[in-house]
C-alpha cells in the first residue's frame, strides 16, 4: 500500500521533532499504522533551515499555500502558530479535502469553531492532540476515554513555563523576577514571556478542554486569565506553611449558573498529587462522576514530547483512511500480522536494583563477609546501613541496597550468605527500580 | 436512528454500575455518540436480581447464551468473569457477528490471542478498556495515544487492593495479616484475596498492557509473579529511613536480550509522583523514547469507575457503527448540532476559597474591623494567622483563608479592608481549590 503522504509547514522546534520521531519510529509506526506515513513536503519561510533539517527526498518549499494545495498531499501538519497565516493555510487545506494536524491552541481557541464547522463540511479531519498539555494524550482522554462520564471540572497545570518559575520560587525562596531571568537564560521561558507567564497560553488550552468536556463552542474570549507575575516568595512561604501549593490552574467547572472558565494562581492541599508536579510537567486533572478523579501527567511541551501527539494525530488520520472501521485500532495496537516474537525473560536474566535485609550476629567481620560474597558475585552496593542491636541483644538487621545487577547473581550472592553461620534465617531481598 | 442495542451478561458490581452510568447519563452520552445506547437484555444466573437491578422493558434471562445468539443484539458486555463460560460466551458472539466489550483481564490473559484472532477473521471490535486499571482510559493511551513512541517500560500500580494494604501498613505501621483482615471486613479485599494480594490479577493486566506496548502475543504464562504476603513493616520502615516507598509493581520493559514481565513487591525513591499514589488508586506509568514519561492516575476497581470504561467501550463502538470514519469522534466529543449554549460564568459570580494576605498596623481592634466587613459580606473565615511583627517594626502580616464565597463579595470586602486606616496597601488575593 502506497505510503500517506504528509505536507509539514513550518520546520522548527516541533517541526524538527516530528520529523526526526517519525523517521526514527517509521518501522514501529507503520508496524502500528498499518501503512507508512511519509513527509514528502516542507514549508518554511527559511528553506535554508528547512533543506538542512529535512535531508534527501523530501521537497522543500518557501510558499506553504503550494503545499496546502498540492494534490499529491493527504495531510497537512501546521506548525506555523499564530492565528492570522496559519488561520488561512489550515481553512484552505480543509478546502482542498485534506486531513489538518496541528499544535496550535491559539488558532483553535480564537477560530476553532470555525475551522471544525469547515472541516465537517468537508467531510475531514481535524486533529489537535499536541494543542493541550504537549504529549499528555489528554485530548483522547476527554474526547474518547471519558464519554460515560458527565463531567464535573478540570484543573490543570498546562503551562510548563509558569510551573517551572514558581517550583523555583519555591524550591529556592527566589523573587519571581529573578527566577524568570534565569528560566530566561536556560531557554524554558521566552523572551517575550507574556503568553506563558500571564496566563493566555494555559487560556487557550483551557478553553479547549472546557468545549470538549461539557459539549459548549469555544469561548476563550470569556475566560478569566490573571498569571503569576504578582505572586511572592512570602505568598508561597505562607501558604506551604499552612499546607498548600501554589501553583498556575487552568479551572473550567459546570455549575447550574454556568460554566467557570478561568486561569489564576490558586492554593492546593499539599498532599494531592496534582501539587507534587513540578518544574516545566503538565498534569491535568478531570473529575467526572462515574469514574471519579483521573490524572494525566506528563511533558507538556517540548519538540519531541509535542511531536509524539502530532505523530499520534497522523496515525490517527492514517489508520482511519487505512482500515475497515471495526479493524481501526488492531486490538494489541500493531498489525495482527506485525506481530514480534521477542522472547519474555526469564526473572534470573533480568537486572535491576536490590534492597537486601539479614539478620546477622553482632560480632567482627559479619560484614566482610557478606560484602566479599557480594563482592564475588561482582554486586555493587550503593547504600548500607547496620542496624544498632536492641539493648542486650546479640543480632542486629543489617541492610543493603546494590547498584544494578542480575537477578542470578543475587540468587547465588543470597544463597551463599544464608550459609554463613553469622546471618540467621532467610534473606529477605525487595527489588528497587528508579523509574527516571 | 435506531438505538444500539445491547445485552448485559453478568450483572453484578461492574454490570449494575454501567447500567446506572447508562441511564442516569443517556442524554450526555447520546449528544457524544450519535446515537441511544440501550442495554436491552441482561442476563443473569440469579434472575431474581437481575430483575430487581434492570428495572422495566429489559428482558431478564438465565440463558447467556440466547443473549449472544439474540439477532436484535449488535453489542454483548461480558462481565461474568473467569475464562471457562466467559470465553465460549465471548467466542459465540463474536461467531454470531457481534461486537464485544469486556472486562475481564482474566480471559484476556489466558485466552486473549485466540479471541482477537477469531475477532479479526469476523470483523468485529473486542473492546476492553475496563480490564486494565479501571476506569483510567490506559489502553486507549497506548493503543492510540502513544502510538509514536518505542516504548521502553511500562510500570503500574495495577491492583487497588494490594496498594491499599500497602498504604495502611506503611501509614499506621500494622502487621501484613492484620491489615487484610481489616481490608476484608471494609470490602477492599475478598474473602479469598489470592488473585489480588499474590500478583496475579496484577499480572494479568500487565501482560495485557506488555502486549500492546512492544507488538508481541500475550504472554502471561511468562510472567514472574510475587505478591505481598511475605512484607513486613520492618522492610516498610526501612525503606521509608532509605527514601523508598514499596509499592506492588507490574513492570514490563524492553531490553536487547528480551521483554521484562513481572509483578513484585518494588521500592521507589519517595519523590516519584507514582511512589505517593495510595489507598485503593492505580497508576500506570509510561516511558516512551518521543514523550518521555506520562503517567495515567485514578480508580482501578470499583463499580462506576470500572462502568465508566465499560460504556466508553460502548460508545467506541456506537460512533463505529453510527458515523463516517472521518466523522467517528466529533471534534469537540459532542455531536456539532449538539453543542449547548451554557453561558459561560463572569468571573463575579465564581464560588470558591480565598487566600487573603493584608500588611496591617500592629495595635488591637485592627483584626475586629477586618473580621467585620468579611462577616458583613457574609465570607466565613477557614483559618486566620497574624505574624509576629519582625523586631522594631509596628506592622504585620494578617493571613486569611475563606470558605466557600462569591468573587463578587470578595471584591466588597478587600474595597472595605483597603479602605482601612490601619490597612496598608493592597490585599492580595489568591484563590484556593480544595480538588477533591
Amino acid at each position: 500500500m502506497k505510503p500517506i503522504r504528509v505536507g509539514l509547514l513550518g520546520i522548527g522546534t516541533v517541526g524538527g521533532g516530528t520529523l526526526r520521531v517519525l523517521t526514527r519510529n517509521q518501522e514501529e509506526i507503520m508496524r502500528r499504522a498499518g501503512r507508512g506515513i511519509v513527509i514528502t513536503t516542507v514549508a518554511d519561510q527559511d528553506t535554508a533551515r528547512a533543506t538542512a533539517a529535512a535531508g534527501a527526498g523530501v521537497r522543500i518549499t518557501g510558499d506553504a499555500f503550494s503545499v496546502v494545495a498540492d494534490p499529491d498531499i493527504d495531510i497537512v501538519i501546521e506548525l506555523i502558530g499564530g492565528y492570522t497565516v496559519a488561520k488561512d493555510l489550515v481553512l484552505a487545506a480543509i478546502e482542498n479535502g485534506k486531513h489538518v494536524v496541528t499544535a496550535n491552541k491559539a488558532l483553535l481557541a480564537n477560530h476553532g469553531n470555525a475551522i471544525f464547522a469547515a472541516a465537517s463540511r468537508k467531510g475531514v479531519m481535524v486533529a489537535f492532540e499536541g494543542a493541550v498539555a504537549g504529549g499528555i494524550p489528554i485530548i483522547k482522554a476527554l474526547r474518547e476515554g471519558l464519554t460515560a462520564n458527565r463531567i464535573e471540572w478540570i484543573a490543570g497545570i498546562i503551562n510548563g513555563t509558569s510551573n517551572y518559575i514558581l517550583s523555583e520560587m519555591r524550591e529556592r525562596g527566589l523573587a519571581f523576577d529573578t527566577v524568570l531571568a534565569e528560566a530566561q537564560r536556560l531557554g524554558y521561558a521566552e523572551s517575550d514571556p507574556t503568553f506563558d507567564i500571564d496566563g493566555i497560553d494555559a487560556a487557550h488550552k483551557l478553553s479547549i478542554m472546557s468545549a470538549i468536556a461539557f459539549g459548549i463552542p469555544m469561548q476563550f474570549d470569556k475566560a478569566y486569565i490573571e498569571g503569576i507575575r504578582a505572586l511572592t516568595r512570602e505568598d508561597i512561604r505562607y501558604a506551604e506553611e499552612l499546607g498548600y501549593r501554589i501553583k498556575l490552574l487552568g479551572i473550567t467547572r459546570r455549575t447550574d449558573r454556568g460554566i467557570e472558565l478561568r486561569v489564576h494562581p490558586t492554593l492546593i492541599p499539599k498532599r494531592r498529587l496534582i501539587a507534587n508536579v513540578e518544574g516545566v510537567m503538565n498534569a491535568v486533572l478531570v473529575k467526572g462522576d462515574a469514574v471519579g478523579a483521573t490524572l494525566y501527567y506528563g511533558a507538556g511541551a517540548g519538540a519531541e514530547p509535542t511531536a509524539s501527539a502530532v505523530v499520534a494525530d497522523l496515525v490517527d488520520v492514517t489508520r482511519m483512511l487505512t482500515a475497515d472501521p471495526e479493524n481501526r485500532v488492531p486490538h494489541l495496537a500493531f498489525q495482527p500480522d506485525q506481530l514480534a516474537d521477542t522472547p519474555v525473560l526469564a526473572m534470573e536474566e533480568v537486572e535491576t536494583s536490590y534492597y537486601l535485609r539479614m539478620a546477622v550476629a553482632d560480632r567482627p567481620g559479619v560484614l566482610a563477609d557478606i560484602t566479599r560474597i557480594l563482592a564475588d558475585e561482582a554486586i555493587s552496593i550503593d547504600a548500607m546501613v547496620q542496624k544498632e542491636p536492641p539493648e542486650g541483644a546479640d543480632q542486629t538487621d543489617i541492610i543493603l541496597l546494590t547498584h544494578l545487577t542480575m537477578e542470578r547473581r543475587v540468587n547465588i550472592a543470597i544463597a551463599r550468605i544464608e550459609a554463613l553461620p553469622t546471618v540467621f534465617g532467610k534473606v529477605t531481598r525487595i527489588r528497587q527500580e528508579d523509574l527516571s
